[in-house]
Formats: structure tokens, sequence, C-alpha cells
């Protein structure tokens, strides 16, 4: 009884999840989720964040060669103080086509065969003219922060992150929020306010006016990243598109583009063209692939040049790992895991070949300049991390991490939005240093980490290990958690993976949420355990995080359909049920100082119970004869 | 090129573990796994902790019908303190076929059949006489701990405890440990001690000689418990012995058999025959099945008839919920979800029936006796335990682990080992104050928890939403996790279910022993990690949790048999890696301050990566030129 979603023609997944609709709220109609419950439950929808885009809504018009609306373009142009311009010409080495001796068999042999071979085309929008600031303009939500003016992103940001917050009357407050200051109800002025205070971020780069805004910070609710990415092996757009569409359709707030290899340029342009989430990149990778993949050719002038032509594309963050100073590298000497990011392990190549402080660190301020003229955002990337449990909360680590703070600062004093990345691996007993260090170093900024990992010995499982590591840092403070994959460590995830991966995350960032006392967080799960306790099957479905895995493990062990509107389980069956003894209970109380209602409710329980029981018993079932426990103990 | 491992003639799993071999340590032989490593790598072998008994022995002549070898036999014989007697005689309602007015269709269809349908046959072991202690005599661990004397059994502890502890100088110690006092070395004083206290228990029924003993408690390894047990559906002996087997090779360090519904008693007796991991039960489910399911017919007498059956069969613990008293009932009428224990429902039930107290509390150093004559340790189970988020940490719950706390002392009075279980579903902010309060109310008995789930949006991956909570609570002082599996909330665990499940908090309390700054910890995560970064990939495989599905991921992206001792990965390739900056790097601190053999083995690492990319350049493979980061950020 599945609902198979649609694809479209060039494969994405259309189409609502299932139990639930689109809706669209206010006067900037913010994008929300909505599940519906099932009518004779007396229970209101419940109002869900939604990150999947125009994708889930069966009104909307998929045609991945057009793009997405560009929702935020009147916005930005409306400022008054952005140029369109001629865009940077596209070069050969932009898609890793390299030049003259550089131009190695496969490359010419990719040359040779143009697209046909890699699937990859021009993405097909004609003559865009990019848009940057006007000269002396500062373009970043920051900025108009700073100045006291709250743009529509941060209007849209505020209706978005109240989901449920209207119900907040039916909740005490209840969590430990490590010093957060999450308000009750986010207005826009709070959004205004923690943008300009550098405690939030909302990436939003001019030239991805088809983003549907959201924020990143400790103040809200915790976000998670999925990266996606070609290879040299095999990929094509419909490939890379199709991933995007399926990480946002579980909930990924954020995608990272690390592609590498061929096309890169095109392969860019085509999944932020089609991105309602913020997309954020690692530039050195795509300036390494310009030189041929010999990091110490790399120069300041092939980096700057490859900004722009990532800016003028629409990434909306650049992971910079501007902190990798020289004096830090030998720090990693005695480590068993030395350096495991690939940017960190650039720019030390690139330092120790040329004996030279980073050019990152050397030429900061201009890259800031090249961020506020685009509102991209930077995440401070930390190319030190450690790569293992022995190695963590290092002096490499820390080093970084202080340096990070002052570049922070640095590109505060230009209004430009920073977040900060951090590890990695960690034990459990040193996740909490890490924030309180993050914190102190960074004024406040985001911080956004990958995982940790809480243990090295589970490769094949790490979406967990570090799925613990991740729900612990999202609760002390972190604002978003990079996901990590069952395949991390060993391949590339496919398809499988990253929905594993995207769900991991999420229900770690939504646990954070909850401990952290989060307003809107409580009433998903409260509205679930109802759901669960009067065995209302579709609905707990429905509410859950995939609701398509949800059933299909039900219908393994119970694939009869009438099944799932049956007052009991596959644990304790129709004959005994641990719920209708709790409507016992109730029933008990009330005689003793209760309104007549939980009378009602536990004969409508008896009655509905011993009609299923009938059905049953007829059809010669001996399913539900007792096998086992709702909750096995 | 997985290896196979056998399979017995009926269905279960035999043979080494992937790049394992088994090994018996010092006079008592006690089992351990030894992971070879690379000959060339320079690494001693790593000894882990083996739950796996003779099946992954070649060695082993393995026939289920005949059962296990007795390995505890001799020396429980040998105390003097025991005598044999003839068994209780087996009823029909032992194995739920009801008598009279009780036998119900589906009962009398099974009778009639007799068990061909069932696959359940009697044991195989003829007129086998049970132990028990001669009249007056006591024949726990903790009798023998409190009068001085050592057991082999605690010897054997302390040899299983003490895995890496030779290696220790390496280590600084590292880790919170929130109170505990674990030992640089672990002595069989240090287990008496432990045992005598009440801190730690050594489950060892004298009628289950099979068992290789093993401790739980705070200052030891956190272990683990996987739940098995038959449905009234479609089992047979082999399915269930397979699935105990199956929970074993992947570290389940007890087993709980929470059979219901038809053969209940035969099943049990295969299960502890062939198990060497002791074998928790749940008597009340049993004994509800005598009557038909009828909770308010359940009697002491009954009860009690039903511990002895178990007993004699050879259970090791038994979850008893004399903590549900009648006073707490109505402390649930106000829970989102009542109450979830299957256990504790029965005994609200019976409870609110009678308008009596519990007769398991009433008849508590009742079955303190029983315990006491065949060392049977108490589980003593929270029937209150909440079901949801919203229920964590309230007074129902709360008010029952205090009177476990009272119980705790009874069964000490008497010594009788004790642990206690815990919840369930609680927010991460919430999780401390269980340990915390545990710790106070049952004077440092073992905790023993179910998860617990950190929220309740995620059915289908409750067995992460768990584990977060599980290796939370462990490092708070945790001694066992019980396992939860993908399938809780939703349907019955398959064999892929079982081992997700044991893999998941195999994990999680390996991630709490670290943080606890276990010295025997983290030996295993330093020589992956260093497998890891010298692109040993068969050892990064054995030395993992799970060698199959590393490998099994490994080889989607990279199925060469080459590429497994590739000096590189699938991330970057040979054109660029990580690793080899970081040679780069030590050669670079090695020339200001370092001896010479970081040169050789930065060249070493040098030429290895050169034959590597020349032989995939020959075999025109393109898939090494670039492909990613290994850890991509």
């Amino acid at each position: 009884m599945a609902d198979i979603p649609a694809r479209t023609e060039i494969g994405v997944t259309t189409g609502p999840i299932r139990g639930s609709r689109k809706i669209h709220v206010g006067p900037l109609k913010v994008a929300m989720r909505e599940i519906t419950l099932e009518p004779g439950s007396g229970e209101a929808p419940v109002r869900v964040y939604d990150t999947s885009g125009p994708y889930t809504d069966p009104a909307a018009q998929i045609d991945i060669r057009a793009g997405l609306p560009t929702l935020r373009r009147d916005w930005i142009i409306g400022r008054g103080d952005v140029e369109e311009y001629d865009a940077r010409a596209v070069k050969p080495e932009d898609n890793g086509f390299l030049a003259g001796s550089r131009l190695d068999r496969t490359a010419q042999a990719a040359a040779q065969g143009g697209n046909k071979g890699s699937g990859v085309a021009q993405f097909p929008l004609g003559a865009r003219r990019p848009l940057r600031a006007k000269p002396g303009a500062n373009v970043s939500q920051m900025h108009y922060a700073r100045r006291g003016i709250i743009t529509p992103e941060m209007e849209y940001v505020a209706e978005r992150e109240n989901l449920g917050r209207a119900r907040l009357a039916e909740y005490v407050r209840d969590g430990q929020d490590w010093g957060a200051e999450i308000p009750d109800y986010v207005t826009p002025e709070f959004v205004r306010d923690e943008v300009a205070r550098g405690r939030a971020i909302i990436p939003s780069n001019i030239n991805h006016p088809e983003s549907e805004p959201m924020a990143i910070g400790r103040n809200f609710l915790v976000k998670i990243n999925a990266n996606i990415g070609n290879s040299a092996v095999a990929s094509d757009v419909a490939a890379e598109v199709d991933k995007l569409v399926w990480s946002i359709r579980w909930g990924a707030d954020t995608v990272m583009d690390l592609s590498t290899g061929r096309n890169i340029h095109d392969t860019r342009e085509w999944i932020i063209r089609n991105s309602p989430v913020p997309i954020g990149t690692v530039p050195i990778y795509q300036a390494l692939e310009k030189v041929g993949g010999v990091a110490e050719d790399l120069t300041w002038e092939i980096f700057r040049d490859t900004l722009i032509e990532q800016a003028e594309h629409g990434v909306d963050y650049f992971t910079i790992h501007a902190g990798v100073r020289l004096a830090y590298i030998p720090m990693t000497a005695k480590r068993v895991t030395g350096i495991v990011s690939r940017g960190g392990s650039i720019m030390a190549k690139w330092c120790l070949s040329h004996h030279k402080e980073s050019f990152l660190y050397e030429h900061f301020d201009e890259i800031t300049e090249i961020c506020k003229a685009y509102d991209i955002a930077y995440s401070l990337g930390d190319g030190l991390r450690p790569g293992s449990i022995a190695d963590a909360n290092d002096e490499a680590q820390f080093s970084e991490l202080y340096t990070l703070g002052e570049l922070t600062k640095r590109a505060w004093a230009q209004d430009v939005q920073v977040m900060i990345e951090g590890p990695g691996h960690v034990p459990m007993h040193k996740i909490k240093q890490n924030m309180e260090k993050q914190l102190e170093a960074c004024g406040e900024a985001p911080f956004y980490t990958l995982g940790p990992l809480t243990t090295d010995i589970a490769p094949g499982y790490d979406h967990i290990t570090s799925g613990i590591g991740a729900a612990m840092i999202g609760w002390y403070g972190t604002a978003m958690l990079c996901y990590v994959t069952p395949k991390e460590h060993l391949g590339l995830p496919d398809r499988d993976d990253v929905k594993v991966g995207v769900v991991t995350y999420k229900l770690a960032a939504h646990a954070a949420d909850l401990a952290k006392g989060h307003p809107a967080a409580q009433v998903r799960d409260d509205a679930l355990s109802r759901a669960r306790f009067d065995f209302r099957w579709r609905d707990q479905f429905n509410l859950s995080l995939d609701p398509d895995t949800a059933e299909q493990y039900h219908d393994q062990t119970l694939p009869a359909e009438g099944a799932k509107s049956a007052h009991f389980c596959s644990m304790c069956g129709p004959k005994f049920c641990s719920m209708k003894i709790t409507q016992e209970v109730r029933d008990f109380a009330a005689k003793q100082n209760q309104p007549a209602t939980a009378f009602i409710a536990a004969e409508e329980a008896e009655r509905g119970m011993a009609q299923m029981s009938a059905v049953f018993r007829e059809t010669g079932s001996e399913l539900y004869m007792g096998a086992g426990d709702r909750e096995r103990d």
C-alpha cells in the first residue's frame, strides 16, 4: 500500500511525503509540511519544518532544466544595492579539462568525447547575468541586521522557526540549554538581532534567489547538512540533482557540493539552480583541479578566480581552511592520524612546499571583500581536526580554533556572516570541551560539526558512532550537524546511504532540540506517542521521520491492511494489551477523583478490542494470540 | 572474497570471525578473540572480548542436540554445597497447552499435531537431573564473595576483563568516570570485592554450567543484552538457537529469552543448553500463559512453580516486577503512554482486579529463597518505566525505583545478586538524573537500561535514537545496555535486525568504555586508526565490530582485490593523498628535531604510492584520480 512517489523524466523524486501536505503560511508564504491525523482522533494536524522545496508540492511544475522559481529575486533587487554584470567567462579548466602539458589522457578523451559520455551539459539558462553589490555596497544579511533592517529573509526565518509555538501554552519549558537563549516565540526582530550579533547566519548568496531562507544558530532549531558531489567515476547531472532532491526530501537543511574531477562547474550550476536550500562548497577542491592536483602550484590568483566563479553561481557558503597556519603544521607530526581534512592537507602541503604562511590566511580580508559583495557566508574550515579518538582535543586542533576565532572577528568587521567547522572524532567525555572552547574563541559564531564519531571501531556504522556525538554536541549548542553516512571511511555513499545519513542526523538534531527544551520540538514526539498509545498506526507512520520505512517494517510482521487500524500491536495481541490495562488504570483513577470522560475512553477501547479480536478469530489468524511484548522487557 | 561461515545442519552459524582466531588464556583457559594484523605492519595482535563461545572455535564440535560442554560443572560440584534431585515434572501448560475449558482451538490443533508442525521437540538429554543448594546452603556468588571466597567464576571474570591491560603502560588514563572506581588491572580479589559489595553480579545458575562467567558492574566493561524468543506465529528450535548464536557472534553478553505462546518450556531448554552466555527471562510471561492470558487469574503458587521450572533449566537472571506496588498504579493515569512494560501492566492488572498489593512484592523474600538455592540473579524490573519522552522521570517511575532499592537491600540480606532495570524513553537532559537516582536508591547495584530512546519521532531507527541514550547512560555508569532493534515499536525483529541491534549496542557500550577511560578500551580504536592511516584495509576491516559489512561497503566502491592493499582510498586517490602529506609533515618535523625513522617512513610511503599509481594507470582505472576527500569536508 506504499504510495510510490512520482519521479520526473530525468530522475528526481517528487510528490508529497506520505500523509503530509505542503502548506504556505503567512504573507511570505513560508513553506511548511502539515501532517494530517486520523479524523476520529481529535488531534490537530502537526506542522513540521520542511526543507524539501517545491518538489513535494503537487501544485508545483518541476523542470530541472528550468530550475526553481526565484523566490528571493524581487527582495534582492528591491533593496537597490545590486547590479547585474557580465559573468566571468567559463574556461575549460573550470570543468577540470586542463590545457597544454597538463592535459592528461583521461581529460583529453573526455574533451574529445564532448559531454556525451559524462552526461553533463551546460545548464540551459541562456545568458543569465549574475548580480553583485554595487561599488561600496555590502549586501550581507549581517550588514542589514547591524543597520537595524529586518529583511524578508529574516521575516521568513522567523515564521519558519515558529512551528508549533502556537501550542506553547500546552507545555512547560523543559530542557537544559547550556546558556543558549532560545525564545518562546521567534520574532523577526529576534532573528535580526541574532544575525547582527553573529550568533546566527542566513546563508543567502544574491545569485541563489531560489533558496528558501533558513537560519543556522544556537538559538534556533538544530540544522543538518548533507554532502553530495560528483566523482570522476560515473556521475551525471540527473544523479547529482536527484541526490540533492532526495537529501532535502528527508530533511537536509543545507547541502554541500563536494564535487571533484571533471565537470565541477556545470554540475554545480545544475545543483544550485534546482536547490531550495543553501549550497556550500570547498573552493580549494576546484582550485586544486585547475592546477592538475599539484597543491604547491596553487596561487592566490587561481583561488580568487575560483571564488568569483562560484560566487556568480550562487554558492551560499564557502569552507575556507584559513586557520591552517604554517606554525601549526608540525603540531600534527606526532598524531596517530595526522591531517585528515582534505582541504587542511592541501594547505599544509602548500605551506610546507613554499615554507610560507597560508595564502588563505594572508589574503583573508580580500576573501571577505568577495563574500560581502555576494552575501556568501564563511564556514571556517577545521583543517587540523582530529581524525581519530587518539588525536581529539589536541594542541593542533585548538590552536587552529583560536585562529578561526581571530578570523571570525576580522570577517565580522566587514559584516560578513561566519560559522565555524568542528570535529570529527571525539570520545564522549571530550565533546563538551569542544563546544565550550568554540563559544569562547569564536564569540558565539555558530558551530558546525562533522559528527563527531565517538569511537573508531565501527566502520560501516559511522552514521551511528557519529550520530551519538552529533546529538550530544547539538545539545551543548552546535547549530548545524554535518551528516556522516554508513559508507564513511569505506567508499562513496549511494542514494540509500544518503537517506540513512540524513534521517540519522535529523533524529540526532531533534534529540538535541528536545534536550535544549526547544518549544517547537516536543509537539511532534507527543503527537507520535499518543498515536502509538492509541494504536493509530497510520498516524504513527506519518508522524515519523521516515514514514515509508516505518510502514514497511510494520508490514513485515502484520501485512494485513486491517492490522493498520487494529487496536493492538504484534507484540501483545488482543488477548492481553498494555494499553487496555492503562485504560483500566485511568478508569480506576477516574472512579476516585476524575470526571467521567476517562470511563468513556475505557469503554470505547474495550469495544474496539473486542471487535478486532472477533475479526481475527474469524479469519483464523493466530498472529494475535500473544507474541511477546509491546515493549519487550 | 568474503569468507562464508559454515552453518551446521540445523542452521547455526559457526566458524571464526574474519581475521580472528580463538585463543584460551591462563589456567582457566579463558576464551578470547585475537585479531591478527598484517605481518609487515609491526603491529601486535589485538585481543578482544569474546562472547561467541565455542561456535567460533574451529576445534570445537558443535551439535546443538548435545548442547555445549559443561565448563563450570566441576567447579559447582567441587564446592560441595549442591545436590542432584528429580526435576519437577513437565506439565502440558508449561508449553502453553492448556487443559480443560481453557484448551482453545489453536492449542488443541497444536496438541493433536504433536510437535511436528511447530518444529519443537523436547531437548534430547535423557534424564538430566537438576542441582540445587543443599538444605541451608546458599550457592550465590555473592554469598561466596561475602565469605571471602574467590571462586573460579571470579578468576575467570578477572582474566576476561583484562583485555589489553598489559598494554596499559602505553596509555595515559584518559576519561571521566563519574565516580566509578575502575582499576588499572582487574584482580580476582577485586572481582570478589565488587560482588560482595553488590556493585557487580556474575549471573551463574548452577544449572547452567555451560556459561562462560561474566560480570555486570559499573567498574567493568559495559555489557549488552539481546532479546530473542519464539512467538506463537512461526518458530522452531533451529530459528531460536540460531538467533542466540548469531547474537553472541556479534557481541551480546547476555541473552533474554522472551518467548511467549506455545513451547516456551522446550524452547528455553534448547536455548540454555546451547548458550555460553547467561540467559535471562521474565517468568511472569510464562506464568500468564499458564492461566490462559488472564492476568487476574495469576496466583503466587503458579508463579512460584514457574520459577522452580525455570530455575531447574538454568535461567541465570529473572526479571521480577516486584516494584509495581498498588499505590503507584494510579500515578500512571495521567501519562501520555501509561504503562508500557508488559510485565508491569500484567501486575497492574492483577493489583487492580484484586485491589491487593502485588504478590511479587508480598512474596519477595520467598522468591529470594529460590534465587539463592540456584544462584539466580535478580533483574528488578521497571514495570512503570516511561513509554514516551513526555512521561520520562515522573513520579511513578521514581517511586518504583525507590521500591527497587528497598528490595535490593532485602535480596542482599540473603546474599542474592541484584541488578536494576531502567528506562526506556528519556530525552538527553534527563538521562543523568536516572543514573544518579539509581545509584542513590539502589546502593550501587548494577543498572541495566533499555536504551533509553532520546526521541520518539523515528520509528524504524530506534536502534539509533536509543543507541544515543545508551552510550550516554553507559558513560554515566550503567553496567548493561539492553539492545533495541530497528523493528522496535513496529514488529518482530528478524536475524538482520538482531545483528544491527547488537552491533549498534556494542559500539554504544564501547563509546561508553572509552569515555569512562577504561584502560582496555582505546587499544582497539588506536589499532584501527593506525590501520586506517596506513591504508591497511584488511586490518581496518578485521578490527571493526562487523568486518563483513565493512569489507562489503568498501568493495562497492573499489571491488578490485588489489585495492585492499592500495596505499590510498577511494576518496582522494593516489594523485593527492592526505596521508602522504602527513608523511611529509613528519618529514619536515623530523628534519628539525626527530630521528631518521620518520624519513624512512616517508620514503616508503612515497614508493608505495608510486607503485600503486602505476598499477592503476596501466589498468586504465580512472577511479583514483581525485574523487573527493578521505574525509569529505
